[in-house]
């Protein structure tokens, strides 16, 4: 029978799959200076199954045969597991949760459909029995999207994990139709069967869908190139309380304001994503990430910055500010080319040019095409970083990068399992404000964990660059296995969030607001910009169906 | 005194300015063959300004004196030709009505606020007194956006035009906050002096301000560069019934469904946009226009689109159809370059080719940047060009296209005093459908031509490209000076329109919606989507006073 994959219900990804220090020779050390926590001692328990109470469902024999009427037997679930697995997203505020049992409200069942009719059907039922419908994707939300309300009425999982098919492609337009469900792997592997790549590379994802991204505004590591997931999405079906909303694929119209967009966002809250027509690309002939020390992470910041002036189009560009390259290094396998370049030669090299090593920040840049349109574009970029005093180091770091990308998460559980809690945030600004948001938003950090009276880490990387400014996004690791830990989390996190906000930046650039984040979005968009959501939200949904802040 | 400048009450453009055939020797011929009108007889009368007639002002004393207090005196205006000027848009409706003197409702009084703070103060005296606000910029609107709507209420024309400065440059993020009611020309001149420039070039550019492109989503003809505002627009300013949203410049976000893209589009419908952060750039050391003729249009298309799915960036992509190729050398002046090139010696070498003369479509190509850069780009461009049949010709066709980008509209009231009735639609779809689109329209241009009686001229041009598809710009002109003119129009401008939706294209590309083509929305859109556009502006405006449909 076919199946739905589905992330460990206490963690991050598939069971089996752990982070692990033991072939990095470097890491132990660097969180014990760092976060002040020996990862080599024994960690904490790892949550019991049997331990968890989950409340009964709340669901009446009716409600239930409707359900079994529109999805049939098999793709109604109310087991335990099934359910936990659906209560929350992937944020340390769930897994904290999770741990801890204390899981709020779950959801009472999770129905798998297999087509939009079944969803069409799904949603007449919710708004007639006045339930409450949650959609689910790879399950990893990190703010607070995927959170039941606390109601008494019925809440409704619906699993988008059948609707997994790139439908058609349309090799003239480079466009293709796709169902929401979609796993990242999966998409890409349909797509690349037949020549074809989406481009969109989102830390998460391994376990996040089509219909997550568009629902929350997800950035891929590529976006430089292929652009947010706002670019790529060019056409979508959504059912809704009033039907189905079918948005054709256009390049651009100028219809009014943009229902589009409108969706892209939406998080749940105007209806479902059943499938969507996307910008795909053929393969390029060539890829290649490129390496770059500099003396600083401003350095840094300034050459993106030039090359968002430039006539350069590179497919990546990233730095790490001086804390997120030691880790990296800290990071590394022996073996590793980052250590490796981390050696003895090249930092008398650095110490020649004048660089304190302590502040050396790596930058990648990536290119796509032919292979003369690589080594152009290339040259492009290094005459402009070589002005910002940047040393080209090869494709080794990049490889590397490329090859762990999507490593990170599993992380969290490992430190999590040592009593440390570690979550990131992003923000965008313009590039005025680049070095000023990221100076203020580390200084903040570090004042919220010494009034907490915690140690811990903060690092950063600009991540995705635009023609008037980047994102940069942050990752914290506090040292605090107490019964406050979710508290010091949220004061951290808070102050973090709160210094975007102070110094030009946004809310978020591709996680989306959730429940976790809400509260910052008056002062983003201001009070009238709050209004006009709520009115657009209240409106499409009278009655509250669709995914309510939980 | 600070003046406001306006066009002429009764057509496009400046008094004095007119559109002439004389230096065009083969321009009348064409017209004679193409709609079967004499341009060279004498014209029809001029519209009378005397005969006239506009209903006297609906302006309670009491409100005229709260206006005044808020704008100021000389700032009030309720004589005729200032309310004349601001009744319409300049779409040949409103010219035919213009010249009928056939205004329906006039705006009862004209203000021109200062700033923000005046504009404010407009709004609250507007839902206090139960009034109606219609935003006016450039008045080139040609969709019917600044109708009037039939009501006893008060009807308030805000001419913008008072707000007309670049206030700052940001130039590390590239942005500059600009005033909405700036014009085109008046814009770039004040960017140009600093360096800058925004890019935006629409045909309305002499006569559209920053607010209306927004407001309609209006797109450039270097927009392949540059982007469509609505890429180039980060941050907002607007005046609603609930007080002022401010979004601040951001290079990307993701706080739910985006605001920013309700307000673009909005055309009135929300509240008024007092200013904007908007993408600028360096002016670049090289910019070139490079022309192309090929074979037929469809060659030029498919050449297009291979350029989209390239490795090429160029600036501006543009290809005309045989008709409009045709119109437009028989648009040139005796010396003028195009015209030259349609020369025995270039006809001998396509006929060698095995071209048919009257199929040729001529393209042209723009790039900017470094002179490296624009080589570079050039090389990519000519080798898929050749690919598809194409022949270089060098760059006059470019120059001249260059130079007369913004006389076009003046054309219109030239034809229209022969009794002429012509004017454009656009649209876009993905490159799969451009081919049928195109043919498709044209045929059901001239079936409606001929069910109505009338001889007539369509043609078309590429005018924006995107990955996954193009905007394509139909123009056309009718041999009806009769009575029934207007329903001739109607039904031919209907059927173009209704080509669009019948063949994946969507009802606007950058016009907008107005009130003349918002029947098509719920074709384009789906029925769910203008609900959703319908929940949000009755959210926002509960008691109709933004620019209800005329």
């Amino acid at each position: 029978m076919e199946v739905v994959k589905h992330q460990k219900w206490w963690g991050w990804g598939e069971d089996g799959i752990e982070f692990t220090y033991e072939d990095k020779p470097k890491f132990a050390d660097f969180v014990l200076t760092n976060v002040g926590v020996d990862v080599t001692a024994a960690a904490f328990a790892r949550p019991d199954f049997e331990a968890v109470q989950v409340a009964a469902p709340q669901l009446k024999p009716g409600f239930r045969k409707v359900l079994v009427g529109i999805v049939g037997e098999d793709w109604v679930a109310t087991d335990k597991e099934t359910r936990l697995v659906h209560a929350c997203g992937r944020g340390v505020v769930d897994l904290i949760r999770l741990r801890r049992g204390e899981l709020g409200r779950v959801p009472d069942v999770v129905v798998y459909p297999a087509d939009e009719a079944e969803i069409v059907a799904l949603m007449e039922a919710v708004v007639k029995t006045d339930a409450v419908l949650i959609p689910y994707g790879g399950g990893s939300n990190i703010v607070g999207a995927l959170t039941a309300p606390r109601t008494l009425r019925t809440v409704i999982s619906v699993d988008m994990g059948r609707l997994n098919q790139v439908m058609e492609i349309d090799p003239t337009s480079g466009l293709a139709r796709i169902q929401a469900g979609v796993l990242g792997p999966d998409l890409e592997e349909q797509l690349n069967a037949q020549g074809w790549t989406m481009g969109h590379f989102p830390d998460s994802f391994i376990w996040s869908t089509l219909g997550g991204w568009i629902a929350t505004r997800s950035s891929g590591m590529q976006s430089d190139k292929y652009g947010d997931i706002a670019d790529m999405t060019r056409g979508l079906r959504l059912v809704t309380p009033e039907g189905v909303m079918v948005l054709r694929p256009l390049p651009s119209t100028a219809s009014g304001p943009s229902v589009r967009e409108m969706v892209l966002g939406s998080e749940g809250r105007l209806g479902i994503i059943t499938e969507a027509w996307m910008n795909v690309h053929r393969r390029p002939a060539v890829r290649t990430i490129q390496g770059y020390f500099f003396a600083t992470y401003n350095d840094g910041l300034a050459a993106m910055a030039a090359i968002a002036a430039s006539d350069a189009a590179p497919s990546i560009t990233r730095v790490m500010d001086a804390a997120e390259t030691a880790f990296s290094i800290a990071n590394g396998k022996k073996s590793s080319t980052v250590t490796g370049l981390a050696n003895k030669a090249v930092q008398r090299l650095m110490t020649m040019k004048g660089w304190r090593l302590d502040e050396v920040a790596l930058g990648l840049v990536g290119f796509e095409g032919t292979r003369r349109h690589v080594a152009y574009e290339k040259g492009l970029v290094d005459a402009i970083i070589s002005r910002h005093r940047g040393l080209g180091v090869g494709t080794s770091p990049g490889a590397l990068y490329d090859q762990k990308k999507y490593d990170v998460p599993y992380i969290r559980d490992f430190l999590l399992d040592r009593g440390i809690p570690a979550d990131v945030s992003e923000t965008a600004t313009p590039w005025q404000y680049t070095t000023q948001l990221h100076d203020a938003t580390v200084a903040a950090a570090y004042r919220a964990m010494a009034e907490a009276g915690v140690q811990g880490f903060v690092m950063c990387h600009l991540s995705h660059s635009y023609h008037s400014g980047a994102c940069q996004y942050f990752t914290f690791a506090l040292n605090d296995s107490s019964d406050r830990m979710l508290e010091t989390y949220r004061r951290v996190k808070g102050a973090i969030q709160q210094s975007f906000m102070d110094n030009h930046g946004t809310v978020s650039h591709h996680h989306g607001g959730g429940s976790e984040q809400v509260r910052w979005l008056g002062e983003d968009i201001s009070a009238v910009g709050v209004s006009f959501q709520a009115k657009l939200f209240s409106g499409v949904d009278p009655g509250g169906w669709l995914n309510p802040a939980g």
